[in-house]
């Protein structure tokens, strides 16, 4: 017998009808003889719609209230989830934030979770009660309901197995695992068994929206095993696990990619201290967030500054660049709101020169041509024309032969 | 420097613009000097979505979860009021039922408040904060979310103000106040400055539906002045008083009506003993509402038994009295469903005779039959068939002279 938390996100309880095929699921579960507890999101769109309604009314809501308001989405979701599982015959309890309670600090709108007291939720699981917690919602100190921002809920689950000290944790979802790459771009690609939390970070952070990047740091923190699975279809899911050192680590688990990016370049910038917070500070200022930074210095002491921001800021970054190159005399301001990035991924890398240089080869062997590079230990990401992105990922996923099933 | 509880119904916050409209009111209220604490229902039609949500999920929902549902109805309302309040300037601060706390028993769906804590509300107050209360939803011991039923709202809000010792409550509605009819019926129907608790609890029991009768016997019972007024029209409306003994009390101060009336009547039963349990025994275990009964026994020591129920119960009672005839041998099993009801109320009738007579030949004169009598200390209330109704209720408003001002 296992404890398992289980968490479903929006899509798998979009609806009435699936909100009973969860009910289903879990008495499954049950029935196998598990002890199960249930983290739940609000119903696909209702956060949205109530963001949009708070938004609406006033220009700027007040964060306290905003979380009130967000915070119902959840509490209409475990009461009806909860509904579902007693009419299938299944003894449930839901729990909001402050019933946990699940303590957090009081940073409205992106909250931490502190502290989640056990106490309840395990008297009601040893008296064979399912608990249907509200995720994504938690309580300060001072009684006020908090959220956790966007993708909370994962952090919500991976917090309570954390706190329950659980066999694992599964993210139910609407897809079935990680994949080797997005297998609309390559049909080839391949669902992982397992992945280590450092490759799955990189992945989620790099457009692979499977899972809460927050929630993976925490789950490799407290060293919950942590697996993403399908609500929808039977199937084993992938599962995110501590890097072994005798595990035989793949040299590359993944080609991850993002479209929707923009880069944007000062040229001839006289190379002096200070020059790069002058750049950066008022786009940051503006709350627009920088991805990739180059910088390279020339021969004749003037240096190119390029940077990369999301498609949707391209215009306000230009426009607020624009006093920064005439105060900087600097050369020339250009921008590129048609690139995309690619990047493989695999802690195995860590241990094998040669992957960058293969990465280039592959690229260059299809006549496509990267516009910045940028690596980490377990990752090389490069940006590229947006139009060659898709022959970039092929390209790399079978370069590193990604499509076979890596031997037991 | 007075201390207000305003109630803002559903209708009153029931799009953004009404919210906008209740924040400056709110503001207004502030800006004369006066401390205010405010309580709010969902918005209008939130509540039945909810409960609709719950109810095609499952046929018979647990009752605590349905309490959970049903109370993201007014979280969503608080933090909206909340949000407008402060974009207006005005500092305010929601509370939900476990915030204030709003102690209940464990009553799911019909909890009755047992507590409310001042010390948060007060508090809150005392540093020119206006706190926004969930009306409807409380708190259990073990910190269950509770509903206290339809028209709770009004409850909480008589509550809070007894618990605050305010100076006022004012249900702040769609209506302008308690009127001598319904100027739907009676165009000449006045509106009246002021009406007791009992004369109220006897109108809004008989169908003007402006309060909850709840929420009246409790400004009742710990004498909190009640005032119902318009959220749009700024007018007096009407204050809810007690019974002064030195006041000239009016003889009648309204006519009350309720259409959508059915009776049953089952003939030539043998008077005995425990007749009356029998009859009514399988209807109210359906859970039907039963609002008149009247016995007559005739000289043959056969009695006739009539009762009225709501039209929509009419088919299943008359079903579930067919077998109750036939084991009770009564001679036979009629009934109507095309009835009204038609009540003179006041509190000035209980000194003065003859009020009962004025009706009757009222109504005589117009040719109207009544079917059916029943009296209380300040009402009187006849049964007829539908279609006079509105004629019955203006000859008895004329009757009474409603359509004057009270002389001061």
């Amino acid at each position: 017998m296992s404890l398992i938390v289980q968490k479903y996100g929006g899509t798998s309880v979009g609806d009435l009808a699936r909100i009973r095929h969860v009910a289903e699921r879990v008495a499954r579960y049950r029935d196998q003889g598990h002890q199960v507890v249930v983290v739940v999101s609000a119903m696909s769109g209702e956060t949205n719609r109530l963001d949009a309604l708070g938004k609406e009314l006033v220009s700027r809501p007040d964060s306290r209230e905003m979380d009130v308001l967000l915070a119902a989405g959840e509490q209409v979701s475990i009461a009806l989830l909860s509904m579902a599982l007693i009419a299938r015959g299944v003894p449930a309890r839901s729990f909001l934030g402050f019933q946990v309670p699940v303590r957090t600090d009081d940073a409205f709108g992106r909250a931490r979770i502190e502290e989640i007291d056990t106490q309840s939720l395990m008297a009601a699981v040893r008296e064979g009660i399912v608990p249907v917690i509200a995720g994504f919602q938690g309580v300060a100190s001072d009684d006020s309901v908090t959220t956790l921002g966007r993708g909370g809920s994962d952090t919500s689950a991976v917090a309570v197995a954390a706190a329950l000290k659980a066999d694992e944790c599964e993210i139910c979802t609407d897809v079935d695992g990680v994949y080797t790459a997005d297998p609309r771009v390559e049909p080839r690609a391949r669902r992982l068994d397992t992945i280590t939390f450092e490759e799955m970070l990189e992945l989620a952070s790099l457009g692979s929206k499977v899972l809460h990047p927050r929630s993976v740091e925490f789950a490799g923190k407290y060293q919950v095993p942590l697996r993403v699975l399908s609500t929808f279809v039977e199937a084993g899911g992938t599962l995110i696990t501590m890097e072994s050192e005798t595990m035989e680590q793949p040299l590359v688990s993944g080609i991850a990619h993002t479209r929707d990016e923009a880069k944007l370049t000062i040229s001839g910038v006289p190379d002096v201290p200070g020059v790069a917070s002058r750049i950066l500070g008022p786009v940051s200022a503006a709350n627009i967030e920088v991805d990739m930074i180059v910088q390279n210095t020339g021969a004749d002491g003037l240096t190119d500054f390029t940077f990369t921001v999301k498609r949707s800021d391209f215009d306000k970054a230009r426009e607020l660049l624009a006093p920064v190159q005439s105060s900087l005399k600097a050369r020339s301001l250009s921008g590129d709101d048609g690139i995309a990035k690619v990047s493989v991924v695999g802690v195995g890398m860590r241990s094998h020169a040669g992957v960058a240089t293969r990465v280039f080869d592959a690229l260059a062997r299809e006549n496509i041509n990267i516009l910045m590079i940028s690596t980490s230990e377990i990752k090389i990401s490069v940006v590229i024309a947006e139009r060659y992105m898709e022959l970039a990922v092929r390209t790399l996923h079978s370069e590193f032969g990604l499509e076979q099933a890596v031997p037991a």
